[in-house]
């Protein structure tokens, strides 16, 4: 049956008859059986549209042109007909994989388009449904504990949109009031203190935040990333290092969890000292770009007493973790902390950006969070279409059950070539596994393509496992097999 | 005729037959021949709103709840009934009214769904039409000069990655290689120069270029923007103050510009001194969050030449004056500057944001000006059609019509109120009067709500008019009349 799919489908013919009988059906999307890899990848018609390009936009990035209109499920078709097990999604951004039959109906409904295609400012103008709307989606799965959310755009205008109100936040607790002096309105335009307060944000190496200037100040995961940029000073600390398997490894850990938190506490201090107190903590659950770097829940629920004793807000930087790939809709659930975090930032598979927060971090005045657009209700759509997706076809029980399996074969993997992998981790299929070294993982990586993988580094030699949430056991199978063979070849 | 319209409006049934007959026929969507006002504004369904939304997000600063289906044209429709002559359109960022047919139409379309819906990480897996797409859109309004635009999501981010493509630039220059040192790129990781260099970006007093941490140090319009938020020590130099009616005030505003001119290369030597050189400048055409704030286009080629003459990039930033309102697609196109501006950033009416720039300005490295999204297909897709229509219904010579009508309107009103009004300045529909002060400025804008025209300020006593591009002569006469009632009230 599913060859009989994979033909139709290189045809590019499947009719909506077809998706919607497979959806009520089995849940499943009319998916080929595997890749099918027709080219060397990057193809003639990828390299004949990159020259296209190169003159008006830089194009030096780009793996392959792809055909959005063939691409179905887990599977991502580029325009030299090569048909590919996506493992990777749009930098982690794709959470019910390609062309997903609810998604396709969202802007059939007349007063959705219209809602996309009459873009508000939100802050000022929001359409009638708007609180209702944000009440049915991003409400409805809040992290416990945070009652209000701030709607932004992407990972970055998320971040430093929340560390400004994490600022604001800081300097009421410090005043005592939410007043303004008239030497603070005065000297913040000439950006001077008091009103452009020396305060500072501390981050971890190895995090990655975004990339406009006071995300890019807390990044600290490539140097590409960052160089020629000037930057803040503002503290960070060490990351964890973890050896695996964890259970091997507990005294090295510990140890490590607890060097890294005294920094965190020195550097607070140093900062305090230096005029420029740590007004907010920012940090990731796992540190996506850095090379899928884990701590403990312990190290979190520790981190938290330090940024409380310090007055300082933390923040938990969910914007590639966040959605489900880590089996819990949050992935700061699997901490167990003594109570919420003061921010939550969210974006990628939410469809749009934006913080989870509590009365206390919403600024007494207006318009000082602000921005034109303030989100986007045709993502929030889009959003709500992937809610209920989740929820009616329990996508985070498939991401834990083949999370289990995808983990269970990286493990036998390592067992098998202990020369070229080792530490796999992670949580759901939000996975990693590393190589030797850099030139062994990015072989690896392209040898996958070649093979019908599209899958991705992180770090200096992970590779990283992100799925759509509709990733399955039988998917794991496959790309197992394809690893295997890659991993035979080297 | 039009006022049967306005009875079917007011009913909501506006059907897409009636809306195509209208199209077809006459160029004008089914507006109503004039505002409605039933309520108060707000009204009692926007004080329920506001309520329900209150304890999710912050709703203090929402004027009203929209009704966006029965919105139409240049009026936008409230959820209490109220039909508002819209001349401040979503902060300047509607192009072509609400629900204009071709905007709607866009995404019945299947290809084009499916680019909206499967949204993808340009930077690395663009859609096969993105380079072809991009040439008949962005590049088929490119200003003259740019061959080269990098697409990113809105206002803020634009101005962030521009600043940082113009610092890449500068080291480039600085340097004689776009190659890095080993300490550059151990130094980077820690914020610290080499890799960190303090370079600094020189903006202007009233300017605004957005609220992200980068974005808002070049940002000097209003204290709020800006209090509490860390910022960077880089310069600013005064923007002229022009006396109007200008033929009357030559002098005094050829002084302002001297003037100006003089404080900018002071501050760019000064700064250079100080270890933090100035490695662009970055000015809006039109001061528009700072009241509307002109200068001569002699002042924007004296800057140019400044800037060349101390290799420093100049950044226009049209998020606000770009798209046509002036008259002319872009604002800058008024200066006849020497030669092109070295970077365009954009957003707001061109649905997406982004710089237009060259070749030198384009890193040598990929991953620099990087992000997961980079843009937004679907908001392509919404420009293409924006595009199409401005072409095709020859928008631009329309706003410089009704734009003639709306300035000698306000002249006249300025004439005839003279201890209320004064300063009326602008191009195309992109026109500001000042009131006598704020207070009275206000008071302006809310009786014009209560009178059915949704208007909105600038700066501290201006009233800004940011209608949309299909914005007519008939619409001047209506809001003129509204108004002239509102200063007879005063």
């Amino acid at each position: 049956m599913y060859s009989t799919l994979a033909r139709v489908r290189c045809n590019g013919i499947v009719g909506r008859s077809l998706i919607n009988q497979f959806s009520r059906n089995c849940c499943a999307l009319p998916e080929p059986n595997g890749p099918t890899v027709k080219t060397v990848i990057p193809g003639p018609k990828t390299k004949q549209l990159v020259q296209e390009m190169s003159p008006i936009h830089n194009a030096s990035t780009i793996q392959f042109f792809v055909d959005y209109d063939k691409s179905i499920g887990n599977y991502i078709v580029d325009v030299d007909g090569n048909c590919l097990l996506d493992i990777y999604t749009q930098i982690s951004s794709v959470p019910l994989g390609y062309n997903h039959p609810d998604m396709l109906q969202v802007f059939k409904d007349d007063h959705n388009l219209k809602s996309l295609v009459n873009r508000p400012a939100l802050g000022i103008l929001p359409g009638s449904d708007w609180p209702a709307k944000l009440q049915s989606t991003l409400m409805s799965v809040a992290p416990k504990g945070l009652d209000m959310v701030t709607t932004m755009m992407c990972g970055s205008c998320s971040n430093e949109n929340a560390y400004k109100a994490i600022c604001m936040w800081y300097q009421k607790n410090r005043k005592g009031t939410s007043d303004f002096t008239q030497e603070e309105m005065e000297s913040c335009m000439k950006n001077l203190p008091p009103g452009s307060p020396d305060l500072s944000i501390l981050s971890f190496q190895g995090g990655f935040h975004g990339r406009t200037f006071g995300a890019l100040t807390t990044t600290h995961s490539k140097y590409v990333h960052k160089i020629d940029v000037p930057s803040f000073d503002w503290p960070f600390a060490s990351f964890p290092v973890y050896k695996y398997p964890l259970e091997e490894n507990v005294a090295h850990n510990q140890a490590e969890d607890k060097k890294c938190l005294a920094e965190v506490e020195d550097l607070i201090e140093k900062y305090a000292k230096k005029g420029k107190p740590v007004a907010g903590i920012v940090v990731e659950p796992i540190q996506s770009e850095g090379g899928d770097n884990e701590a403990s829940p312990e190290f979190f629920q520790e981190l938290q007493r330090i940024a409380k004793r310090h007055k300082a807000a933390l923040l938990i930087d969910e914007v590639q973790t966040g959605g489900g790939p880590t089996g819990k809709f949050w992935c700061h659930e699997h901490f167990n902390l003594d109570s919420p975090p003061d921010v939550v930032t969210f974006s990628k598979k939410m469809q749009l950006g934006g913080y989870y927060h509590n009365l206390d971090l919403r600024p007494a005045q207006g318009y000082r969070i602000f921005n034109t657009w303030m989100g986007d209700p045709g993502k929030l759509l889009l959003l709500e279409a992937v809610l209920n997706v989740v929820k009616r076809d329990n996508l985070l029980d498939r991401v834990n059950k083949a999370g289990a399996k995808l983990k269970s074969g990286l493990l036998a993997a390592e067992k098998e070539f202990p020369a070229i992998l080792n530490s796999t981790r992670g949580r759901g299929t939000f996975l990693a596994v590393n190589a030797k070294d850099t030139k062994t993982r990015d072989e690896i990586v392209n040898r996958l393509r070649q093979k019908g993988i599209q899958s991705g580094g992180c770090g200096d030699i992970a590779i990283r496992f992100r799925p759509a949430l509709i990733f399955t056991e039988k998917h794991a199978d496959i790309f197992l097999d394809r690893f295997r063979q890659v991993l035979k070849e080297l």
